[in-house]
């Protein structure tokens, strides 16, 4: 083997180590740490984070990296070592780019700013995040400058979360979506009563819904010696190793759909995962091609086959059991309703699959206005509500469940959102094309067997890792591209028929 | 401030962070870590390992030390900065003296001895492990002359674990204890069915175990805010700063008394490092003196106190409330002689205070043996089960229960066993000047406070970190340093009133 190639293999699997640990810190902090823990655990994040920073930015890395580009030139460009020059170029790229200083300003930015919105949501006060705010807007434009940009500056940070995605894509694909949704939402207003999602609401024990999602998991192929999960305030997914993936959950004893759509959800991102190539482990090669494509992973799991009713017919009877004296009276097509209630509502999380997207376009388009200068950051509780109430006819009654909802802008996550959507849009590509290959695939789901979803899932996504951009990875899968078509003639006919429009 | 002691706490600052992370890592693995885990996570620990190693040892540091100890020589050495200098000094001497092939030979024959050991308990059969202990003794003895030593090659590898501390002086305490605990034993053996433990041994189902040791921490004082407990095959405590102290139990349902005695121990070690000089944190100084001295506090709790009649008068009330069944029937003496049955076994964690220490003897007279040459691999197990007869008069039934048992000589730890006995004896030194300055300290106790046993053992011991080597901490505690004078009176009074001697 080329020894250039060793050598740079040698510096990758130090930094992915470093970065693995710093994961199980990261794991620990959100499950187990008790809360003395945070000012020290602030101190080992940090050196691992500059230690990691420091190592992958060397300058025999470029230098390693240049001559490589020559070494590799006459491979194909979906070759192994190909593609992890490739990839490790790009992320050098992106770490060199970025000033030391502005990384620190950042680092410190985001710590503060995420201490000011915990304030701010204690206070329900914009006022106490908003100078924190200002001074993230301003870095963030100061990191897409770094990073370069030619259209347009949001494309500089969207391309860190989704490889090759331009912000024009992204807005051609929702304009479309929203055309769409928004009337869709309005015929389903005027019928809201039709379902009732009352069952969910009586009263299910933290314990037996814990057991429930255990025996969930391991029903649809989760499998605990290469993973386990936990519980945390915000349910999120976490990789130490192809065979060491951790997933939480959150249990809301009022509302049954909490648990189970959190667990479901969270082992789609960790069958994902799982599913990486081994034989590249320590590599960047060993990764989800992005976090749209991740996200596709966990939409394609909670709702399209989650929400199905073909899922309930399986395991409704197996949820009753736990829950004889809640769900007695419920039959499958009362559950099935209830868990795809629609309800224009505040809060993105708790949103259901017809109107989540709308929670998405709005974040994106003040996120686009604030990078841009088009909006002051003091005008944005304002330009909130003004979208809220047009994308969703509500108006939120408090900051709380308006602008000062998610965690996002807090950190340094500008030009995350829209993977949401876009996740949103391949998970029901991905299960078309799954079911056209395996007609028998929904028979299969309704009797609990998930073998072949989870095969086809490995075969034809996970186990290229980021062998791909995300664009050519959709295309070899669907070989179509991104398109919005098939998501909007899954929700029109789901809710079509639910709410009898 | 010296600008190159800022430059050497900036470094230690960096080492003393890896090493945490790697703590947290630890934790993870004999926690909650899926198998599937254990093989990446071996890659991210060899990874820290080395970045720690390589990070200290850099010859800057070196140069650093030197021009340092130009720099305190005129400060009082048990001032902060002499103290730092001192003790990084004393790290990094001892970590440049091994050259890197024996510090990764030893790490290779670590990881296949501890796997070699796994597999050998499995079989019961010493051959697998022989010629992996053979390569390690080897090792051990090439990491003593590399270490360097004058008298006993056994010198330097104890000073690893007791700074200070020679064979010879270990030897002389142990042969006074031993020639006073082999007749007691002898004694007490006519008379052993003078105590039944039966009340232990009623069945006591893990949940109520469990809730019994959460109360019982949060009585003796263990702040959750700055720690937490769970369950691990092999009880340890762990810390990731000062505010963030991790220890773990075992429960048996069929004998009560694991649980209870592994999680007073714990909290023993816990409040050692909870009462670290948190103003040094992240230097050697923010650190126990030795692992004879941090023994010396777990004994304190689990043995002194934990074991002692006035506890029982407050405990017994609260543990019958969880256990009414099993209790009902059982007063404080009876409860109190359970727990301090003496009976000579084969398991050295399983031994109580009368045999305990005859356990370590008969390991450091063997380690040493091996060492020096004197005994050879195939012939340990016979020297293991001739020295169990002669100190203990029970031959181990299987290699299990005989020289199988601990897990040290199957990695990295020659010359760990003698802190344990050495633990043994200081605590009762401790309490002895406890009581000497609070007389009351007794009282205080049977009616469940501990506050200025806290406050004392703190002030005296637990505040001054590291800055004394351990001889000296113990001659400031006590006033006379080492001495097991009072453990055998104590062992004499206690044992002699339980079996009527």
């Amino acid at each position: 083997m080329n020894p250039r190639y060793e050598q740079l293999l040698a510096r990758l699997r130090q930094v992915s180590d470093l970065s693995k640990a710093a994961a199980v810190l990261a794991w620990d902090e959100q499950t187990y740490m008790p809360t003395g823990g945070a000012r020290a655990r602030a101190d080992q994040q940090a050196t691992l984070s500059r230690l990691i920073h420091s190592l992958f930015t060397s300058p025999e890395v470029g230098e390693l990296l240049d001559q490589l580009a020559e070494d590799v030139r006459d491979l194909p460009p979906d070759s192994d070592e190909a593609a992890v020059v490739r990839l490790a170029r790009r992320q050098y790229d992106q770490a060199v780019k970025l000033p030391a200083d502005l990384v620190e300003a950042l680092s410190r930015a985001s710590s503060e700013g995420f201490n000011a919105w915990i304030e701010a949501r204690r206070s329900n006060d914009f006022a106490v995040f908003r100078p924190k705010l200002e001074r993230l807007v301003e870095l963030q434009r100061q990191k897409a400058d770094a990073l370069g940009w030619r259209d347009r500056r949001y494309d500089a940070l969207l391309d860190l979360f989704e490889p090759g995605m331009k912000t024009a894509d992204v807005e051609r694909t929702f304009s479309i979506l929203r055309d769409q949704l928004v009337p869709l939402l309005g015929a389903i207003r005027e019928r809201l009563d039709a379902v009732d999602d009352s069952v969910l609401r009586r009263g299910y024990p933290a314990d037996q819904q814990w057991e429930f999602t255990v025996e969930l998991l391991e029903a649809i192929g989760f499998d605990f010696k290469r993973g386990r999960q936990d519980r945390s305030e915000h349910p999120f997914t976490i990789a130490f190793s192809v065979d060491d993936v951790r997933i939480t959950t959150r249990i809301n004893e009022e509302y049954l759909a909490q648990s189970i759509f959190s667990t479901i959800h969270e082992a789609g991102h960790a069958f994902y995962e799982l599913g990486q190539p081994r034989q590249h482990e320590r590599t960047p090669l060993c990764s989800p091609a992005s976090l749209a494509l991740h996200e596709s992973q966990s939409r394609l799991w909670e709702n399209v086959i989650g929400r199905s009713r073909g899922f309930w017919e399986h395991f409704l009877p197996r949820l009753s059991r736990r829950f004889p004296a809640q769900l007695a009276d419920v039959d499958v097509d009362r559950f099935y309703r209830a868990v795809n209630r629609v309800e224009p509502s505040f809060i993105r999380t708790e949103a259901d699959e017809v109107t989540y997207n709308l929670h998405i376009f709005l974040r994106f388009e003040l996120e686009q206005a604030m990078l841009d200068g088009d909006l002051q950051v003091a005008d944005l509780p304002g330009a909130w509500n003004e979208k809220m109430q047009a994308y969703l006819g509500v108006t939120p009654p408090d900051m709380l469940r308006g602008v000062l909802q998610d965690v996002h802008w807090s950190g340094d996550s500008f030009g995350y959102f829209p993977t949401y959507s876009l996740g949103t849009i391949l998970a029901v590509q991905f299960y078309e094309k799954a079911v056209a290959d395996h007609p028998d695939l929904p028979e299969q789901i309704r009797r609990g067997q998930f073998e072949t979803l989870h095969r086809w899932l490995g075969e034809n996504i996970h186990r290229h890792g980021a062998r791909y951009e995300p664009a050519e990875l959709v295309q070899r899968v669907t070989g179509t591209g991104l398109d919005a078509g098939p998501y909007i003639r899954y929700i029109r006919a789901k809710y079509g028929e639910i709410y009898g429009i």
